[in-house]
Formats: C-alpha cells, sequence, structure tokens
C-alpha cells in the first residue's frame, strides 16, 4: 500500500550492490524525509554522473573526460602501465597518491567458473599501448587469489614477445598484522619470500 | 581521480542509512557498469517519487495521492486507528494484510535524550480525528522499548477524555521462537501476561 512509484523505487534500489528490500525501504524513507537535503541533491548528481561519465578510450577508467585525466596528464609517466581488475581497483591505488604511472582496466579477471574469457578482458588494446606508448614496466595489480594469478599468468605469456618488464605486487603480511591472526597460507608465502636485513 | 561528479556522487550515496564510503563506491561502479538497465531507471524511479509522492494530509503516510489510498479507501473501517512511529512501520503492518482499518503516524516517538516532545509529533490532528472520524478504538503499535512505552502512557492520558477504546499490541514470545533464546524481560513478561487455555 506504499504506492507504485515508491514500490518501484525500491525494488530498484534493492538491486544495488550490499543492499536488500529492508534496507532499501529504509533509504526510501529516509530519502523523502529528506527530500531537499538528500533527495533532489542525490537525484541531481546521479543525472551528472549518468550525462557525463564516460569509459576512457585509453585505459578504461571512469572520467568525464576521454581520455581521462590521468591518461591525459602530463605530470603522469607515460613509461609505466598498472594493470588492474577493474576500475575500484584503480581507485583503491589512486587514494594512496604513490604510483606516477598510468592504468589499464583490465574489466575483470580469468575465470573459468564464470566463464570468462581473455576474449572477454580488455587484453588487446593493453597489448597495442605497449609499442604505441613505449611502455617499459608493467605491473600486474591483480587479485591475490588464484583467479587473479592465473590471470597474471597469461598476461605475462602474452607480454612475452615485447621488451617490456613484467613485476606484480608484492605478497606477504599486511601492516599492522598481528601473526597469530594471519591465515597459513600467506605465513609460508611471507617466509618464502623472505627478504635480507 | 575519479572525476567531481563521480565523488559528489559517492558522498550523496555515503550519506544514506546503512551505507558508508566503500559501499557507497562499490553502488556507484556497479551504476555506472549496469547504465541501461539499472542507472537510467533508477533516475527515473527516484524523480517519479521525487515528484509525485506526497504525505497524506490526514493520516501522515506517503502516496500518490493525498488523502492516501488507505484513507480515501472504502474497504477499510472508519472505526479503528492504528497508531505507529512511522511509515515503515505503517508498511510493516500492511504486509501483514491483516488490519483493516486506519493509520496515523506519529512521526517518531517521544525521548527524553533525542529531545522529542509532544509537540514535535503528530498528536494533536489524531484527537481531531477522534471525533471527525467517529473513531471507537485507538490500537498504539508503537515499539516495545522504554520510549515506545512512555508515548504510550502519554498517548493513552491524552485519550482519556474522548470516549474511545485503547488498546496495545501483545507483547510476549515471537512466533517459532526458542524459549533459551529470549532475554530474561520477554520471558517475565510473557509469564505475566500468561493466557488461560
Amino acid at each position: 500500500m506504499a504506492g507504485q512509484d515508491i514500490e518501484k523505487l525500491v525494488k530498484l534500489v534493492s538491486k544495488l550492490p550490499s543492499l536488500g528490500t529492508r534496507s532499501a525501504r529504509r533509504i526510501v524513507l529516509n530519502l523523502l524525509k529528506k527530500r531537499e537535503n538528500l533527495f533532489l541533491p542525490l537525484i541531481e548528481a546521479m543525472q551528472n554522473v549518468a550525462n557525463n561519465v564516460k569509459t576512457c578510450e585509453i585505459c578504461g577508467n571512469y572520467d568525464t573526460c576521454s581520455p581521462c585525466s590521468i591518461c591525459a596528464s602530463e605530470l603522469r609517466e607515460n613509461g609505466t602501465i598498472c594493470v588492474v581488475q577493474d576500475v575500484a581497483d584503480l581507485w583503491a591505488m589512486e587514494r594512496v597518491s604513490f604510483f606516477k604511472g598510468k592504468y589499464h582496466v583490465l574489466g575483470g579477471i580469468l575465470s573459468a567458473l564464470d566463464g570468462v574469457t581473455p576474449e572477454d578482458l580488455n587484453i588487446e588494446p593493453l597489448l597495442e599501448r605497449i609499442g604505441k606508448e613505449n611502455v617499459k614496466e608493467v605491473i600486474l595489480a591483480l587479485p591475490a587469489t588464484v583467479d587473479g594469478q592465473i590471470t597474471a599468468h597469461y598476461l605475462v605469456s602474452r607480454l612475452k614477445d615485447f621488451e617490456v618488464k613484467v613485476s606484480t605486487l608484492a605478497q606477504g603480511i599486511p601492516m599492522g598484522a598481528e601473526l597469530d591472526y594471519m591465515d597459513e597460507g600467506t605465513l609460508q608465502l611471507a617466509l618464502n619470500s623472505r627478504k635480507a636485513l
């Protein structure tokens, strides 16, 4: 009895990641309560993003311009490309603001279970960029999972023909972690890759 | 480096209940990925709700019309009003589709901590309705908390002058519950209010 418009909105909101019907209802009621301060500004912000944001034709990042502000920036080094699974990972890297090179968004990783093959990923454009942009190093910043490793291996095999250094993010114990709480796989890996002091 | 439009949207989404910055980012990326199937329909649904949904002048429910479809319905009994804290609770009651009377949304409950006084609540219009709609019974469906009980007591004192039956939802052990898992307050209450078979 909430009116068809409301029910439709609740249904759409509940399709968003990490939300269910109950939280969708709470969100819609909250929006109706804060109409001026939240609901209308949110609609406007969504329209702006929907109208203005595009996928960067070079790296696959989202931005209001294409090439995106990272690809177009003269402050970023051209010789290094950091390969990430997703734009979310690109954002995570950018929040550190330590990496000064450019990015390439694969749009996923290989997965036998989900039926993701190399053709589904943004791999060919990466290979094209290597010659075109005079790339010296490719950093694979892929998830530390089995699928992530398989994707990394595949990319290494494809990059063999190019004169380019390929590296991957270091694996080990995260900063601030207690050994007691680490899983055995990580401990073994950290021990194997121990560094001389 | 996500573009100002995106950052603004992430910030607004993170203000929604039960969401933080991380889930807001995931939601925005998800919207950008599903532009046609989710993002654009969601914007349209939000606009429809923002444009069409109003607060019912009689009971405080949200609907596209005022009086709302419940207040305007001839199938609902006029003699009984169920008083709820919030529209969310009204929806919860309607999902059971057992109650056939009408509603009154208080818009909150009395709270010394949050500084909610009777003047902040939708109480005077409730008293007006009792004479106007020839109400025979008021059912208080308020939260089973201390503040809920204080509000119920206050409403009972205000309703004393009217010739109207006042009742409250039964408290006890919820259906399907194991005694072992119930808190002591509920058990004591259920024992005190035991029913003869």
